[in-house]
């Protein structure tokens, strides 16, 4: 009988979008140690790690927001290139720029992931106190606030945050990864 | 008996400088090679790429060419971040900009490696005929003709190209790592 070839994971980019407490870096995290149990070598693209490095010289007007936005999508290209899954979870508030970062991969390489946590509830959650700043005028620009949030149209996959909890958001991005891009059933011996 | 601690390969940047057609490249793939072929998750962040994506806004100026030096610094830190193994070929001309980049990194990670080719054997060699343009007036400030190559004035490594051949400056950087950075002596099985 021939043996059947190993499935290869075939590497993407995860890309978290959505309002700032939306819930984006607590499921990228938690999807980060998923894959990494099953052998997977991943990365979380931090956006505050990289605004306080490649992107320090950037502040946060619509145009620094589109250019920081570029450069992490370029950086994602790289990881995707050294063969990692890439995982990203950023703000992202403009369909154009997202449009722009998903041109820049192969056809099904980039997974646009739509964390739709509505506005009311973030700004109930308010974990940092940011809503609460900027509703007092002290961050400008702010997005859902003063700056606006455009929803993807067609994200891969929506992962409505305030409905179900991380374990199950988690659950359907392994399963969308497994059905998609090969990645292993189980955690690695 | 107690069992040997497995030795664990410690994350590095091997940054070559040096002018252009000094072998940078050559060596940086050949170093590639043999690292992959030992079981070692490694990168080759190759300037040319970049320079195609995430540097596609910045030119050839000293302000530019500073940018771009900055920025690769800080995708390789991301890189070892990520756990990797980083390979740069840059010809990074500027002490200053290079010192800049090894202060990104803890003690030890940044290897600052000389390809120490000197300009009339590089010139000779022009294997894309960019000095012979540069000589034309057709490439401004091209390093070594009209812009400076500040040469490093304490490298981890000198690897003098045109005296020793690829093999031998691969074997010189691979003995640096096996002693510094734990990289197994043997290819993995």
């Amino acid at each position: 009988m021939p043996s059947v070839p190993p499935t290869v994971p075939t590497p993407c980019v995860v890309w978290l979008t959505g309002l700032s407490a939306a819930g984006k870096t607590s499921i990228a995290e938690s999807l980060r140690d998923t894959l990494q149990a099953r052998g997977l070598h991943c990365y979380l693209l931090d956006g505050d790690l990289v605004r306080c490095g490649l992107s320090r010289d950037l502040g946060y007007t619509d145009e620094d927001r589109q250019e920081h936005i570029r450069r992490v999508g370029e950086i994602a290209r790289l990881f995707l290139d050294a063969g990692l899954i890439v995982l990203v979870a950023l703000i992202s508030p403009f369909r154009a720029e997202r449009n722009a970062v998903r041109s820049l991969f192969d056809e099904g390489q980039f997974i646009e992931v739509f964390v739709s946590t509505p506005l009311a509830i973030c700004e109930k959650r308010d974990p940092k106190g940011l809503y609460r700043r900027a509703r007092a005028g002290q961050v400008p620009l702010f997005t859902g606030i003063d700056s606006p949030y455009e929803m993807p149209e067609q994200p891969e996959v929506v992962l409505p945050a305030h409905e179900i909890g991380i374990d199950d958001c988690v659950a359907k991005l392994v399963d969308f990864l497994q059905r998609r891009h090969n990645i292993p059933l189980r955690d690695a011996p």
